[in-house]
């Protein structure tokens, strides 16, 4: 690709080694090297061959890459641009993969002054987590949404777009608070919200835990799948996008007390009326490739 | 099977058409007589080949049948089993799969008095509605919950749940009202929760719809499968199962307090304490073969 063919990785859980994956399927002359901080994860990634090179020094990773990604949780995003700063070089792109781009923006560039810093968001991933969980096509038909500051040149933008495709992804440019607030409804308050309701059904009384999981079919198993999601990642995209999130709390939290109203007072048109105005969503989703177009996700039913 | 060979489907929607393609494969020398209040669906039924007739009035439907099963939303329930009544010979079954069952008990002994009434409720479904929906394996693997009434032969709550069985589901017995707060939090609370998100998205004003549509991969389009089931079906759980929804719903709105309030006041550890906690509860579910056990549903990544 145009200028850029050595990689680095800074991270190797589900993201960050479905980059590696990605790379060695889709570009497989670029060398990656990687990095992560935890030597566990560092001895997988060897045995999964993931990378080119694993390094134990993470500014040694990057020293010779003409783009790092940095795939750490987005609180620990600050730790890891100082870590790399003493090994990058001028002219490096350096970007992300974190679920929330305004305190990132601000972490990056702060910690790497007179670099090109560029986050970026790839809307993907499963509720796995660790270098093991990854694979190489988590990225295709998948938006990856670059958020660059004011100034940055538009060819540095174009070189990592052309990454981003590369690996299958669409690309989309959005101001880092704009990007805050439209995933704060797409996903950081779904995962809010799943990770609430599983709380509360694991808490009840008089309903066991037991028949909670036996009977989980009806809808409940779904929330839970978003709720097996990495806590420290999670944690920190709640505490790096807060007043989105809490915005988009409150309005949910108003649209549910307007429905406990109608359950109470027992407005059924009330209800009907936003049940059928939720399907044309799901609709518009299956017909943009953003989901399965098989029913029930394409679950298995044997 | 034990006494029971002829069975009755008043209603032929998603579920109903899928207990007679079920029967269809796993008793297929038991006729079926199917009934719509529909008559588009009665067409369809019958062009489908659903059942080995399709009769053109309830009463007909049920009159040489040894079970009918009444698969109608849960606020059509009485009204189905009156249309039923002058057909009914002494000793049927009377069942139905409705997903509330103490509004439901009193309803079909109210309109069939006299007459063997056994409820039942299979927790299985898909978020598609109509007679075309339906498929003879929805049933393999998931429980079917029996509320008889007290007093009921347990003759024929057995040939019920061999019935049931055949179809490949597993039975358990409870009281309706125990029924109605397990489902409320497995089923109900994450359907209103689905469909209040859905709504909530959709009326943002400075993230557009096609956003929303857009990056819904971050964890949105979980939601909106749920939300794209039946409305009237649903409208009428959520006032035929009012006292539980509303207290579930309760508890839900505390938990949620709670970790606004943690996310308000950066306490991470509260939030990542949850966030663990909830991992558990899928583990247990995909052991217990009640989800696909591959990651993202099975979703493909393609």
């Amino acid at each position: 690709m145009d200028g850029i063919t050595r990689f680095a990785i800074i991270g190797l859980g589900l993201i960050g080694s479905s980059i590696a994956r990605a790379v060695a399927t889709d570009l497989p002359d670029c060398p990656v090297s990687g990095y992560d901080a935890d030597p566990k994860v560092r001895d997988t990634a060897r045995r999964l061959d993931l990378c080119a090179r694993i390094d134990e020094d993470p500014a040694a990773a990057v020293a010779d890459a003409d783009l790092v990604i940095l795939c750490v949780p987005v609180g620990a995003m600050a730790a890891a641009a100082r870590a790399i700063a003493p090994g990058v070089r001028t002219g490096t792109i350096i970007s992300d993969v974190g679920s929330c781009k305004s305190s990132v923006v601000e972490a990056l560039q702060n910690a790497l002054p007179g670099h090109v810093v560029i986050p970026a968001h790839p809307v993907a991933g499963t509720e796995r987590s660790g270098p093991e969980a990854g694979f190489a096509t988590l990225f295709r038909n998948r938006w990856c949404i670059l958020t660059p500051p004011d100034g940055t040149d538009p060819a540095n933008v174009a070189r990592l777009s052309a990454f981003w495709q590369a690996l299958g992804a669409q690309i989309e440019v959005m101001a880092p608070d704009h990007h805050d607030r439209v995933l704060a409804v797409t996903s950081h308050l779904p995962h809010l919200i799943a990770y609430t309701i599983v709380g509360t059904a694991s808490d009840l009384e008089e309903v066991t835990q037991s028949e909670v999981i036996k009977y989980s079919a009806g809808g409940f198993r779904d929330f839970t799948r978003i709720a097996a999601s990495d806590p420290t990642m999670w944690r920190d995209v709640f505490l790096g996008n807060r007043e989105a999130v809490l915005d988009m709390l409150q309005r949910f939290s108003e649209d549910l007390s307007a429905l406990q109203r109608a359950i109470r007072w027992g407005k059924g048109d009330e209800l009907f009326d936003l049940f059928s105005r939720t399907r044309d969503v799901r609709r518009s989703i299956v017909e943009q490739g953003q989901d399965d177009p098989r029913e029930d996700f394409g679950r298995t039913h044997d």
